[in-house]
């Protein structure tokens, strides 16, 4: 059990090291006997370095080295001297380790798959396994980009005075948005903690209490039914600063992005952000987290179309509607077939039928050509900058599924066409804006909150609160890069009046309010300052960084769409006894 | 709703500044009528500045004064000027700021009790009204000195290639030691997440997986009976290392904990820090985590005594007991009523009885002195340097019980006698080490591991554990500062068969060892390195560097002792509709 330390890791000897005598530990990657010679690849987080045994010189050596199998750990002892066939894909890549000791610190069994960076093994087997599948090199190197933003998140909160407080994570239920997870309680029986969907409420009151500029890393939970990029629980960024308006968190988090990209990709990204209003958002890109790497903006053509003799059209916009469309350049060879697949991905979206007009050979060539004017035709065509060849894509229907099945089509032409190919090594970052406060919720049949309901209203739209909630606007931000939200946040509301008014048009009684958020409305009766802050999604953050899609690329640990941990098989059983002490009880 | 935002706070302005046009925002602290001029204590996070209204220039403003009460959160423009009557307390103290202009951003309902640092009013209302609690300085100081604490961990372990891993919080339920937390699945109903009393596997696994060297602040849970100092949900420093021994773990943690004394302290402490064996520890001080800031040791008389005629003594040695005192210098003054009164506390901790002796007048004044010799009473007098005026207390029971006794005396002494009080500015760090790595459980009637499950035994004490597992020492070391453990850990077993017959020796069988343990036990077969570690309680350590006993003075939003949340009101009932869709009932 015992074993010789290493004097150095695996990625660090260089051709300068020379002669020295070292020791290093390590995992056997590859064994290769050449006769003559053999050599072994140690690997360690920092490297691999080639061993080579001369079985000449150490007849017992080269007996030793039979037992070895990949994954074994091993001490090796041995002098640092010159290849003679240097490796330049590595950095240890000028020098071997002649060996004169070595011995087997622990075995390892045949592994379930190979420990390499290019794996075709299931996703499943490799969760099972995750302790295998972390020492991948290509697993390895996102959790040092993890482990480098959490250093340049605190660095850079602490030189703008930030205190990082932790907020608690058993609290108190408020279900508001997604479930709680919810944690029974042994002492007071019949009552329950719930995980944090987020600490809004505890930073705000952190703003009460004066702690002026706060920052965390937190882990934060949700109870969702999950989706292939969503997590039980994932991590955030949590800030909140006292006396600012919205700029001044635009500004704060355009100069972490701008450290985060420079100190961990070394990439100068530019600053400011564009801001763009939801409104704009919307009708440019239709989506409220548009991926502003590519053009293809939207062309709203409701003008162009509203006394046209084609009845959809003309229908929609008489009743409220708009149309619009986007010219998918160079797409007029698009097959029937490709089409239809094209109206089917946008039914998904809501959508009741596709128009097209392709500009093919100088014709135009469309189903719905023959309804419209000349006139009609023309100024579509010239609104949307299209030339022979495009493919315009139409849609009619209520403003918010007009533009928002545009935009769906915009991200599917972009992948299939190559474009988002073309600019997936570039970082489009924007600020949406200006969001409206409330939405109505068909189901519940009352207004919900778009943010959350600390969010504040505009000032100029206080009075709107009243008698058209749904148009006021609110101090409501998001913070987008390359189609992805990567965070969210707001100006608070500081004045209880305000605050309790958004809870009755939410639909809570005054008793459920002050039963739900109670301390919060008396907490901003003792002199609540103007607060306003942000939420960055951490793991959303990695991934940009790293360039996956895969949210469990980025977290060590990570549960299935189902919830469960393949490798230590969470959530479990548990005993009889336990939930008795709890006072629980499983519902037959 | 708006506001003139700060171009300082309320804590920074010189006399450098003298005649620059400043606004400031922040909570009123105390306004002064004194006729011909007003004055206004405005404070924040960062300090105070005293602002003053001239009435005779600026009638408006002084009648707007009229209106403040403390707490009002206000904005305030003027000009930087030098104070008249400088303050050299504070660090504003030589200015204030003469207003032109200033409103009021938002009220404050009378306080239930005066924001200052020496409050007297009831813990319970303070954490009611957490957010007024924080608001005082002596409380904001703490947190940060607990942000300075995060920033100088996060640096000293990123400058030693640790890297910071999040391990789950929504983990796998396997009590041993406190119980768990558990967490309803809804998607997996009948299931249950635990949530992590230390993610001691999960860094285990990180080492299997070759992550090398890992760092962690994180929370974590145990479902105790609450005592004052500890709360359901805690913070610790968690670390682990590859390729190590302990020594390479001490070296580790002292560099740490010189960085932050000297970084947030800046108070030079001496390393390295004594190592002392369990068993000397016990010996001498009584105690598995000795305050060694002060000596008063004890003192083994088992051989002076044991052939006694006093037979409490020699019975007790003579069925396998030992004796020993402390001699508590200066004390022989001590009343009858307050000797009786330490025998009433050492039986709290087990004791039959105490035995004293008294050096008084030049006389030996003691109950038991016509049962001893006079060569036993010499003996003892001059084991124990006694010398006129001191108090002898001596004990005499089972080995554990008798140096437990002595150790709960020897700080009761000290702190009747002030001695506490006298070292309570002095820092003493050490080492135990040699743990046992079991110890029997007579209610359970089985072996428990003393430190965890996961502990290697001394490489040399294997062979014990199959014959006299009792004696086996484990490679576990604590951490004690002052009388407190601050942290404790081990080199943790890298072999399965060892792992397993661990699991065996207490009392688990195979079946059960696989259904808790099984992928950790899996995970060992695949080439783990020697690997341990070690677990910082971190709210303890800022209670050390804050010089505080209360554990909820360096947690922003503590529990009370039976769990609860003064604050929010958590725990609470939850809706029906919650459990049932967790599927999960109360027992009636």
């Amino acid at each position: 059990m015992t074993f010789q330390k290493r004097t150095h890791n695996c990625g660090e000897l260089r051709i300068e090291n020379e002669n020295q005598e070292v020791i290093l530990n390590g995992w056997v990657a590859v064994v290769r006997d050449m006769g003559g010679l053999i050599f072994i690849d140690l690997r360690d987080r920092y490297g691999i370095t080639q061993l080579v045994i001369e079985p000449n010189n150490y007849p017992n050596l080269a007996e030793k080295s039979k037992e070895l199998k990949s994954e074994y750990v091993i001490w090796a002892k041995g002098t640092v001297r010159k290849r003679e066939n240097p490796n330049p894909r590595i950095p240890t890549g000028l020098i071997e380790i002649l060996l004169n000791d070595f011995s087997i610190i622990n075995r390892s069994e045949l592994p379930p798959f190979e420990i390499k960076d290019d794996l075709e093994t299931s996703e499943e087997l490799r969760l099972k396994y995750r302790y295998l599948d972390l020492r991948r090199h290509s697993l390895q190197k996102n959790f040092l980009i993890r482990h480098k933003l959490y250093q340049v998140v605190h660095s850079f909160f602490d030189s703008q005075s930030f205190i990082e407080v932790e907020t608690p994570v058993l609290m108190k239920s408020t279900p508001e948005g997604a479930r709680d997870f919810l944690v029974p309680s042994r002492i007071n029986k019949g009552r329950f903690y719930a995980l944090p969907q987020s600490p809004q409420i505890f930073k705000q009151i952190l703003m009460i209490s004066g702690f002026d500029r706060y920052v965390q890393i937190v882990k934060c939970f949700r109870d969702e039914d999950l989706r292939s990029d969503r997590q039980p629980e994932f991590t955030q960024i949590d800030v909140e600063m006292s006396f600012i308006d919205r700029e001044d968190i635009f500004k704060l988090v355009e100069g972490l992005f701008k450290r985060v990209w420079k100190d961990i990709l070394d990439i100068e990204i530019s600053i400011p952000f564009p801001r763009l209003s939801y409104n704009e958002t919307m009708t440019r890109f239709g989506s409220d987290k548009p991926d502003t790497r590519f053009q293809m903006e939207i062309v709203t053509i409701t003008d162009i179309v509203k006394n046209s003799n084609f009845k959809v059209f003309s229908d929609t916009i008489s009743s409220g509607g708009v149309v619009g469309l986007i010219n998918a350049k160079g797409c007029s060879d698009f097959s029937r077939k490709k089409l239809d697949e094209l109206a089917e991905f946008a039914k998904k979206y809501g959508a009741k039928g596709l128009a097209w007009i392709k500009l093919q050979d100088g014709e135009i060539n469309s189903p719905i050509a023959k309804f419209l004017d000349k006139s009609e035709l023309d100024s579509i065509i010239s609104s949307s900058n299209a030339e022979n060849g495009d493919l315009l894509l139409i849609i009619s229907d209520s403003w918010l599924k007009c533009y928002t099945i545009l935009g769906a089509l915009r991200n599917e032409i972009a992948k299939q066409t190559g474009i988002l190919e073309n600019v997936s090594d570039k970082f489009a970052f924007l600020w949406v804006t200006d969001f409206p406060l409330l939405e109505f919720d068909e189901e519940e049949q009352r207004y919900v909150s778009m943010h959350h309901p600390f969010t504040s209203p505009m000032d100029e739209d206080l009075e709107l609160l009243e008698k058209e909630p749904e148009k006021t606007r609110a101090k409501a931000y998001d913070i987008v890069v390359n189609g992805a939200e990567v965070g969210g946040g707001s100006i608070r509301i500081h004045d209880g009046t305000v605050q309790s008014k958004i809870f009755s048009l939410l639909g809570m009684s005054q008793t459920e309010a002050e039963s739900k958020f109670g301390f919060l409305l008396d907490a901003l009766k003792f002199g609540a300052p103007p607060h306003g802050g942000i939420a960055l999604g951490l793991d959303r953050i990695v991934m940009t960084l790293c360039g996956t899609e895969n949210i469990r690329d980025v977290i060590a640990f990570p549960k299935t769409t189902s919830g469960l941990s393949l490798m230590d098989g969470a959530p479990t059983f548990v005993e009889e006894k336990q939930l008795k002490e709890l006072g629980i009880k499983l519902i037959e």
